[in-house]
């Protein structure tokens, strides 16, 4: 058995771990916007990046490298390093090269505009300002943000039966897997446990699929996201069980921080789908309904519309039946196996369900035992706000 | 050879069809809510319906009568008809018999609000109000509106070249495939070629794909979505050629027109895909970046916002490369096989193409040969407003 505690301190939390942000004038006012991560013992990796084909250059010089460890990772806000081409691989290469020779082997992440050359110059006298000694994982989580409202940290401690510990602790950045021109997500992960690279992603790919995989702003798969784990092993202690079980939750308070952050968000919805034909199916429906305009729409106007959901259901591709759907708002069934429950009454109920911050969805579809669930969040004229006009 | 003229009289065009739209008390303030379409003489059908599994009761209803042929469509506006059960089948059948005997198996078609039963009294009484000797096509096209902002009509006449013709005339409803609860797409075409059955489903078939299937206002497929063609056959006269060019016309016609219509659209935007793997390859290209909020974004905040259109390509799931890929507004290419050419002075053109009411994105993949052709709207304010309180 094992204990599960919340800590502070963030990327900071396991030992030998350093963080800060810095300004180095790539945003406005002299806000943060370069951080760094950096662990006095080498780290092995762990990661999972973007499906989008116009992969950025970080990533792709990442994987050039092949296997490797590493105590160092520079990120920056503002510029995404995408669509930059080769020129934008040698860019990296030039800032790592001006670098401290202490720092092996270090890894850059970005985040920012597509399509233009990154400030190289303002981005290595940047580097420079960085104080490896510092645990300031507050300001390198504030740092890495750019259209988000809030920074994204969290940390656990787990402690095993016979008293000795190892911790986890992680930032990321996102309002959203949206806005490819800006609204990349990145989360950084970091750990003392004993835990070696292969058994690392082994776990995160599987953490991944009922985390940042099941949660959607606005259905849009940014040219940067980046999920980076590192252990610096440092704690000497591992338990697998324990440590999945804290990466999952790790990971799912920040996919839903995310969401919760979408650009123009004020709800968070869980689209629990169940009796669906496969888990992959199931998968399918609450997909379409987290990314549905109509159903988002109708979230942000507080409207229990049921018919937007049964019709997503329809329309999403799986198979389903209007004399086997069930629909509920938290405990709320107002269509049920083909029967409609949904009175004055219930609409009041289920308006008032609505106006929760935080609510689920549940479609029963009465096929097979096939689940899964998602979230998502409102559309409402922030979102527009934001993205109609973010260049200038 | 052959010449084809635009005509009036939308579904009246043809010989021996009339239609009007009278007012059942559905909508508020005595607007038209019913609308007819008979033929003196029995047409034989062809028809394509959703795919939502969901499917409204009307079109079930049309489904199990097999194969049929018949003189009157019945339509309304304000109830769809869907998620409604085996009751909503009886509904029907009620309506149909207290239809006048004349009227050989009468088809319904409906469009409004997701599971409510339908008004049948006030239909039933709507009914009764129908002239059938009327020509009043305009009416009736207003009457099958619901979020629409404009009526949809078009008609062509095809003369052949020993000066016999025949007519084809149609009208739609819809504000995009959006709005499950309320802006399903329906389409109605009539003709007097001298077509049978199988001909006219084959080539409908045909055309649907590179027009209804082509234009998306948010992606979202409706429970009743509808195109129906009629023929009486009436003119003898029919070119197989012709025929098929008119109602590409035709429905490419209204098809833009809804995606011109969509709720709070500016914009209509022809997505050009080509270079593609395979033409199937290309489409979901073409389907991704009409369906994308942040593409959708960017054209109403009318930015030349390049990077999303490389990022969604990246996202869409098909081959793509950075380098091969070239990107156009209309013939101002500013991306080209990895090249940016986005200067300051391309910058200010790429805005200027932006404010057009009309034009073209094209991306061209430099892959291999497969192409396609989409169209979608610009996603703002007006939107938002129309679907987040649509019910109230």
């Amino acid at each position: 058995m094992y204990k599960i505690t919340k800590i502070n301190d963030g990327v900071c939390a396991s030992n030998a771990f350093f963080s800060d942000g810095v300004s180095a004038g790539l945003k406005a006012n002299n806000a943060k916007d370069m951080a760094f991560i950096y662990s006095s013992s080498l780290c092995e990796i762990a990661s999972t990046f973007t499906t989008n084909k116009m992969t950025a250059a970080p990533i792709r010089h990442f994987r050039a490298k092949g296997d490797f460890k590493t105590n160092f990772v520079l990120i920056n806000a503002k510029n995404a390093n995408a669509m930059t081409g080769n020129a934008g691989l040698l860019d990296i290469d030039e800032i790592m090269e001006s670098l401290p020779k202490e720092l092996i082997n270090p890894v850059m992440s970005s985040t920012g505009v597509i399509g233009v050359r990154l400030p190289k110059e303002k981005i290595i006298a940047g580097a420079k300002l960085f104080d490896l000694s510092k645990k300031e994982p507050n300001a390198a989580a504030n740092a890495i943000m750019t259209t988000d409202s809030f920074s994204k940290e969290i940390a656990f401690e787990v402690k095993l039966k016979d008293n000795s510990s190892f911790r986890i602790g992680a930032m990321a950045k996102g309002a959203g897997m949206i806005n490819p021109a800006m609204a990349t997500m990145l989360c950084f992960i970091t750990t003392d446990a004993d835990v070696n690279k292969n058994e690392m992603q082994e776990i995160l790919d599987e953490v991944v699929l009922t985390t940042f995989n099941a949660a959607s702003v606005d259905g849009d798969t940014s040219t940067n996201d980046t999920v980076m784990l590192l252990s610096n092993r440092e704690s000497k202690v591992y338990n697998r069980d324990a440590f999945k079980e804290v990466l999952h939750k790790i990971m799912l308070f920040l996919a839903t921080e995310i969401v919760r952050d979408g650009e123009g968000a004020t709800k968070l919805v869980t689209y629990k789908v169940t009796g669906a034909k496969s888990d992959a199916e199931a998968q399918k429906v609450a997909k379409a309904l987290s990314d549905s305009l109509l159903v988002k729409t109708a979230l942000y106007g507080e409207d229990p519309n049921w018919g937007r959901i049964a019709s997503t259901v329809g329309a999403s591709g799986v198979e389903a039946k209007e004399e086997t759907l069930s629909i509920s708002f938290n405990d709320l069934c107002f269509y049920e196996k083909g029967k409609l429950h949904f009175d004055a009454e219930m609409e009041k109920k289920a308006s008032k369900v609505m106006k929760l911050e935080r609510f689920t969805i549940s479609c029963d579809l009465g096929i097979a035992n096939g689940s899964f669930t998602a979230y998502g969040c409102d559309l409402g004229y922030e979102y527009i706000k934001i993205n109609a006009d973010y260049r200038t």
